[in-house]
């Protein structure tokens, strides 16, 4: 473990009000982005937040997080909406703003799992086991450092212009500090992916994801099975198209349970 | 032609009232579904109710569409709040509530569109003509009359019981009446697929989606070059587990134009 401190939950520290439905909170500099924080520790917040309102029903489902504009460095507010709640599913509404001004917008889907019926139709990407991969350099942007990352496939290119085939990157990745996986965590790990416009032209275009779509399939005793170990985590792009490209992502567990699926959609500059 | 009501236009038809922020309308009887009106129609208003709002900026990029509560039959109130404008692209929230009770909450994403490299790394399935398929039998639920379906692989099963290896579905799918596809009726698209726990389990167990996340990769020329042609729709689940299972779609036209990708989350009973 190369770092002991919990900078995750350090990060996602809120404080309260004299409305449950208003929490504020401060961006954490272990997780500062090129502009802004990471986009997956935003997520995890937001997630966080509705995890201790007093409302709350059950394990989050579904979230999509939208990325209005770069959070400053400094405190921001989260206004909490429980729009609905059903029997057995609550959906929210969740903005973060600074002084005002909307930065960051989620829907959330929270609800009780059933034992029903289930398969996993997908498979894991093939990779070699976490320990045979050479860990991935750490340094700029800081946030990297906070993950303990193995690339399998699709590694950033090494020489401008060098142009991949495929849009996909696999890689092993844990959190650096030997942090247990929740849901906030995984909610993170969710935008763990370079653009991948990078990969594909080999060029470092500036690009930020606009909206984010996670579903959490892992129920409770799935992620604390998984504890500190490494995800496998894989992303591609399906299409490149005027200034926007999607990815889509599964997070799986080292014994091939498919904790996550994930979607989002990314500008690019031409 | 089947039909040629375009009762595809007149279900989002809104009313305006004296603030451009709320409208209002009405479900349509076409487009009935087992309980309240077809998901894909509900996503389609959603959608157009932006596109109408005076301040609307560039086109669809991305729709979040949460399934709080069945809307019944009668009129409907839309609220419309665009949180966020940037230079090139706006964030929305809209909620659709019945007598001041939310039934249906929504993101979405508008934006310019650029000229910039541009690749489709996806490939749509392999499917004959749509000529030589034969179409699928329309009758209940009664909004499934609105669409000339060809389905090329995943059919309903046909035996209680029989279970498909795959739950991968795949059809060729155009407007019955003939009206041409642009953003509204792609929306409505992407929730084409009858839900996949019935080809694996060869049961119509009861589901409805409750999160429906489409990106709109295609360009209004595009849509323009498909016209009242069929779209390639193909759709697959990832995962069933604990009552909830995801959908991973694409739609594409005739000539393998990706137009849209689209996720959702289903709720099943076990």
């Amino acid at each position: 473990m190369a770092d002991t401190d919990d900078v995750f939950t350090e990060a996602l520290q809120l404080t309260g009000t004299d409305s449950p439905h208003r929490v504020t909170g401060h961006t954490h500099p272990a997780w500062a982005n090129m502009v802004g924080p990471f986009g997956g520790i935003t997520a995890a917040v937001l997630l966080r937040a509705i995890e201790q309102h007093p409302d709350r029903l059950g394990d989050p489902l579904a979230l999509t997080v939208n990325y209005l504009a770069p959070i400053a460095d400094g405190p921001y507010q989260l206004s909490l909406n429980p729009v609905r709640t059903n029997r057995t599913n609550q959906h929210w509404i969740v903005e973060l703003s600074q002084d005002g001004e909307p930065k960051t917008t989620a829907t959330a889907i929270f609800g009780s799992h059933r034992d029903t019926w289930g398969d996993t139709e997908a498979g894991p990407p093939p990779a070699p086991a976490p320990e045979t991969v050479q860990p991935r350099g750490t340094g700029f942007p800081t946030w990297l450092s906070r993950y303990d990352m193995r690339m399998v496939a699709g590694e950033l290119p090494e020489v401008e212009g060098q142009q991949a085939a495929s849009s996909t990157s696999t890689l092993w990745v844990r959190d650096a500090a030997g942090r247990a996986l929740d849901y906030a965590g995984l909610a993170a790990l969710s935008d763990i992916f370079y653009p991948r416009i990078y990969l594909r032209t080999g060029r470092l275009i500036p690009a930020g994801t606009i909206t984010l779509t996670t579903y959490f399939h892992a129920g409770g005793a799935e992620l604390a099975a998984v504890g500190g170990d490494f995800l496998l985590a894989t992303a591609a792009a399906r299409r490149f198209s005027r200034g926007f490209f999607d990815q889509t992502a599964t997070l799986w567990s080292r014994d091939g349970v498919l904790l996550a699926t994930s979607d989002q959609l990314v500008y690019f500059k031409g």
